[in-house]
C-alpha cells in the first residue's frame, strides 16, 4: 500500500477541495493522510458521507498553515507545525512515502528541500513539470527549484527528466534537449555552453533547442536552469490563457461568428482541457528521497486528485531509487566530448 | 526625405519579396535603397510596373549574400560585400537613415553592431520587439542580442524600452517591468536582483514581472537579458502557433465543429493577423546610430514594407537622438535605492 500525505491546509479553497480530492483518490491501495486543522478536515470529509474514499484516509494535526501570499521559504522556517511541514516531514519520518500540496509553491520547495532528505548523488533537487505539446507531452526542468545552476546541475537535471518521461511519459527513449538560442553547441550564454560540452555523449542527447522547440514537442524533455524554466512555464501556460481569450472574444464579434463559436464549443473545450494546467499539473521535485508533488494553488479536487495519483506513480516506479542509481555512475564518468 | 538601406538580398524569397515590399513602402518623402545584385534587382522592379514606387527606389550594388543557415556572426566577417554589410554601410557612410534586413538575425545584429557605431553613452545594444498581449502590445528587451548582461545593461534596455514604448507604441507613460520569478525583489538570480536595485527609481519602473505577465500585457516594457528575452520570445510566437494549431484541429472534430470552424473562420482569421509575427513584427537594433531593423526571413511583402516603416517612424521620431539624451543624464544619476 502507498501512503501519500497531502497538505489540506494548502490551495486556494482549503481545506474543502483538499479533503475532496484526497477523498476522489484514495482507495484500498493508496491512503491519503490529510495534514492540517483536524476540526476542518473532518467536516470536509463529513460533507462527502457518498465516497468510499472515506475509508482510506487519515488524519495528521498541523497547527500552522502558510498562505499563498507568504514568501515560501520565510515562512517555512518560521512555522515549523505548519502543514507543509508537517506533510514533508512525514515523508522524512517514513509514515509516508511521498508528499503533495497544493499550496504556496516556493513553501512546499523550501519545506521538501528542508524536511525530506536529498536522494544520494544528487547536487541539487529540480522541479519538473509536464506541459501539452505538440503530439504530446513534453517534461521541462528546471521550473524554478534554483534560480541559479551550474553546468554539472543541468546534466543531472537531463538524466533525471529521461527518467520521468521515461516513467511517466512511457517513452523508451526519450530525446533530450539544452535549451539555449541557438542550435550551435557554441550559442548561449556561458553556463549553456559549459553544460552542452558536458552533456555530449549522455543518453538521448540531440544537442540545443530553443524557445520554439517546446511548443513544437522536438524533444521530450527540456534542460534549463530554473530561472530560464520559471519563466518559460509561466509564459508558456499565459499565452495558452491569452490566445484562447482572443478566440472567445472572435467568438463574439458578430452574428456569424457567435453561432460559429457555439457550434465550436465542445471540440474546443476538449481541447483546453488537454492544455489545462490544473489538470496536466503537478509538478514535481525530484532528487529528494520522496517524490514531493507541488500542484495548482487554483486546481479543483480532480487536480487534487491528479497530484496524489502522479505521487502515488512516482512510488510505484520506483523514480526515486532508479534517480540515485541513473545518477552515481553518470557523476563518475561523464562521456568525454 | 528619409532613406532607408533594405537588404535585398535576405529572407526566404528574396530577392522578390524584398524589391516588391520596397516598392510598397517607397514614396516621395521615403526613399528606399536596394542592396543586393543588381540585375535581379532590376528584374524585380520589371515584374511591378503598376507601382508607384519604382520612382522612389535607388540600387547599391553587393556581390556576396549571407544565407539563413550560415552562422551570423561569422558569416559577417567572411564577407565584406555581402548585401547585410553593405546595407549597414550606407547607414555609417551618411546615405542612408536606417537599415532593414528580412535575412539572417544574426548575420544583420553582427553587421549593424560592427558596421553602424554605437550610439554615444550605450553600453550594449539591444534587440527591442513589439509583441502582441491582452489589450494591445509590449515591448519586449534584450530579446537576443547579448546572451549575458551586466545589471548596468538592464538599465539602460529600460530606458530604451520606454523611450520605444513612446514613441512607437504612444505611451506617454510607459510602465516597465524586469522580467523574474517572482514580484519581490530579492527574487531572482544575482543579475536580476542587483538589476533590481539599480531600477528602483527609474522613470516608470513598477517592479519585477514574471513570465505570466508578458501575455496578460500587465506592463508596457518588459526588460530582460538576451538569453531569456530570446527563449521567451520564440517560446510566445511558437506557442500561439501550436494553440492555434489545437483550435484549427478541434473545428475539424467533426460535423457539428466543422460547420462552427467554417462560420468562425473570418473573425478567427482577423484575430490571427493580430498575432502575426511577420506583420507586428520587425525587431529593432537599438542602441546604434541608426535604427536597424530586423524582420522575419518568412515574411511577406506587406512584412517588408511593415519594416521599412517601422524603421522610417524611428527616424522622424528621432529616437536615437533621444535614446542617447535619456541615456547621458540617467548613467550619471541612478535614483538612490
Amino acid at each position: 500500500m502507498i501512503r501519500v500525505a497531502l497538505d489540506a491546509m494548502g490551495g486556494d479553497n482549503a481545506p474543502a477541495t483538499a479533503v475532496h480530492g484526497a477523498l476522489l483518490a484514495a482507495r484500498a491501495d493508496l491512503r491519503v493522510l490529510l495534514v492540517g486543522d483536524p476540526a476542518a478536515i473532518e467536516a470536509e470529509i463529513a460533507a462527502h458521507p457518498d465516497l468510499p474514499g472515506r475509508a482510506n484516509v487519515g488524519i495528521v494535526p498541523a497547527s500552522e498553515k502558510v498562505s499563498s501570499h507568504e514568501d515560501g521559504a520565510r515562512a517555512v522556517r518560521a512555522k515549523p507545525d505548519s502543514s507543509v511541514v508537517v506533510t514533508c516531514r512525514q515523508v522524512r519520518a517514513g509514515d509516508a512515502d511521498a508528499a503533495v500540496s497544493m499550496g504556496n509553491t516556493g513553501a512546499m520547495m523550501a519545506a521538501s528541500a528542508l524536511h525530506i532528505r536529498r536522494a544520494p548523488g544528487v547536487l541539487r533537487p529540480a522541479i519538473a513539470t509536464v506541459i501539452p505539446t505538440r503530439g504530446g507531452y513534453t517534461v521541462l526542468l528546471d521550473a524554478g527549484a534554483n534560480a541559479e545552476a551550474k553546468p554539472e546541475h543541468l546534466v543531472q537535471f537531463a538524466l533525471m527528466g529521461r527518467l520521468l518521461a521515461q516513467t511517466v511519459l512511457q517513452r523508451p527513449e526519450p530525446r533530450v534537449g539544452l535549451l539555449s538560442i541557438g542550435e550551435e553547441p557554441e550559442r548561449g550564454d556561458a553556463l549553456v555552453q559549459a553544460a552542452h560540452q558536458l552533456l555530449v555523449g549522455t543518453p538521448g542527447f540531440v544537442g540545443n533547442v530553443e524557445g520554439r522547440d517546446i511548443p513544437r514537442g522536438s524533444v521530450d524533455v527540456v534542460v534549463t536552469d530554473g530561472f530560464t524554466g520559471n519563466v518559460a512555464l509561466k509564459l508558456y501556460e499565459a499565452s495558452a490563457e491569452f490566445i484562447l481569450g482572443e478566440v472567445r472574444a472572435a467568438a463574439r464579434s458578430g452574428a456569424r461568428a457567435k453561432l460559429g463559436g457555439l457550434l465550436l464549443r465542445p471540440a474546443v473545450r476538449r481541447m483546453r482541457d488537454r492544455l489545462d494546467p490544473d489538470l496536466y499539473g503537478g509538478a514535481m521535485l525530484l532528487g529528494v528521497q520522496g517524490p514531493a508533488v507541488i500542484g495548482h494553488g487554483s486546481g479543483n479536487a480532480v487536480a487534487v486528485r491528479h497530484a496524489v495519483d502522479v505521487a502515488a506513480r512516482a512510488v510505484s516506479e520506483n523514480i526515486i531509487g532508479r534517480l540515485s542509481e541513473a545518477l552515481s555512475p553518470a557523476a563518475d564518468s561523464p562521456a568525454a566530448t
